[in-house]
């Protein structure tokens, strides 16, 4: 099955079907985020860096990096952002940007094979976005929205990815790097968003054999009790073929259903991750002498 | 779509694929409950009576009643419990055993259309079961295993699920009266366990458009954090086509995985029963003056 692999300079991550969900950690976005923006404006990069140890310690397999601030220069600030956090972790990354110029800068200074957040179905974006992916040797998040705007209709919106993926290889881009995002609305908004996105997500793997990605808390918005409802989401959608989320690892309620999920899928092997992250500590202390907190990551 | 209309004397459940996922409450049954299973044989039925009323105050929307203890008189101590639990709610019932004289007299005391739980693929098993179902106008849990045991190939079990529903129709025993059962077994043990009540579950709903249920606790035996693992198994079983389940409604996060996926289903309409289940008690208190203690359970 397709399998998209993501690197650092030292660290392989592969998104595919048959293989655990990669967790990608959502925080370092300016977007809703004042005093982070604030912060990144005055060239103080400190949050930045600590969200994203405090991600991979939550067991983030990769990071989303974003740095779209209104009236900044925005090129600058997301090349800046990359180098810090490639400088604290060793996972590979998410470059995100809506302008073209900000994931030049990023892909740049960026060290291994990064993922670029991302290309849409408009024409003129996909003939700036594309050749930048191919002459980095790049995979790239292809939302599936174009000129027209995102359709509530599954097929038409499948019909964008299957457009992305065919511009995609007419520059040398295989289908295996195309990562399509199939857009989550809020289901508060609309009840038959998970319905959609759950058919799209069936067809896009059976027929397209692409990876997919979204970003996930967009599913619950406005509604009490969200991350159980992202949880829920991600595990639903992962049994209809979705195989990576941008997302916040530090919601416990959402990590844990992404790992159950994982055990449930027949991806985590004799169920070992499982089984180290929920270990009783009182026992581990008893048979293996007490320590000082236990590791709970995942491996 | 297929609708399975099971009712007491006073109320009536639906099973179906449009409709919110129907809980149905496990705890009445003596299997592994030792204490319980003395006072049932000494006649004591005190317990069953308070397992009744808590599982339908924890949200159950059916319970099943099962009274298989050995060397008892299983088909006297299954009406018993029958008549007992229909005293003290009015949720339908199913009438679980494997013998055929209990069903029977479990029958001939209920009040309203039941679920009888339950037909295997046997033979012997069909032609003894499937007329006491036909002369009562009940429905019918049916078990997706035969002669031959349980397969590990999904498209095998679909085939003794279809046997059973064609068998039913020689009886005059509608599809929509059969509730299969695709058999859950334990992931920790075989890992491909999910994967092949997925497969199973989507055929059965696209090809034979039946209604599904399962024993959901089965899933997680033998590994740590069970709740998390049955929650996250319904959720994407309900993604796949399930539609009941016999399950603990006194398991808080295997209620909550239900609730929510009904939401992403978009068969909680408005995310009403979302909304009130999760709603902040203390605004609840300000905004229309303070009660004593909320009422949490589904409409």
């Amino acid at each position: 099955m397709t399998e998209t692999v993501i690197s650092s300079a030292t660290r392989e991550v592969v998104i595919g079907f048959d293989r655990p969900f990669v967790m990608i950690g959502e925080r370092i976005n300016p977007t809703g985020r004042k005093l982070l923006a604030e912060e990144m404006k005055a060239g103080d990069f400190s949050r930045v860096e600590a969200d994203a140890i405090a991600q991979v310690e939550a067991g983030a397999h990769m990071l989303d990096v974003n740095a779209g601030i209104p009236l900044a220069d925005e090129p600058a600030l997301l090349a800046k952002a990359i180098q810090l956090v490639q400088g604290v972790t060793d996972v590979p990354l998410a470059i995100d940007s809506s302008i073209i110029e900000a994931l030049q800068a990023g892909i740049e200074v960026y060290e291994g094979k990064p993922l670029i957040n991302s290309v849409t179905g408009e024409d003129e974006v996909l003939e700036r976005v594309l050749p930048l992916v191919a002459k980095h040797g790049a995979a790239v998040v292809a939302i599936s929205n174009d000129e027209t705007g995102i359709s509530e209709d599954p097929d038409v919106r499948f019909e964008v990815a299957k457009k992305i993926v065919h511009r995609a290889a007419d520059f040398g881009i295989p289908a295996s790097d195309v990562v399509v995002d199939p857009l989550v609305m809020p289901i508060g908004a609309m009840g038959t968003a998970g319905r959609q996105v759950f058919a799209l997500l069936r067809r896009l793997k059976e027929e397209l054999h692409v990876n997919t990605t979204c970003g996930a808390s967009n599913v619950s918005f406005g509604l009490p009790n969200r991350h159980a409802i992202t949880g829920t989401f991600l595990s639903m959608a992962m049994s209809n073929g979705m195989t990576s989320a941008i997302m916040n690892p530090l919601h416990t309620e959402v990590k844990q259903a992404i790992a159950a999920a994982d055990v449930l899928a027949g991806n985590d092997k004799d169920c070992a991750a499982w089984i180290m992250a929920n270990r009783d500590p009182n026992a581990a202390a008893g048979a293996r002498g007490r320590r000082a907190g236990g590791r709970r990551r995942r491996p």
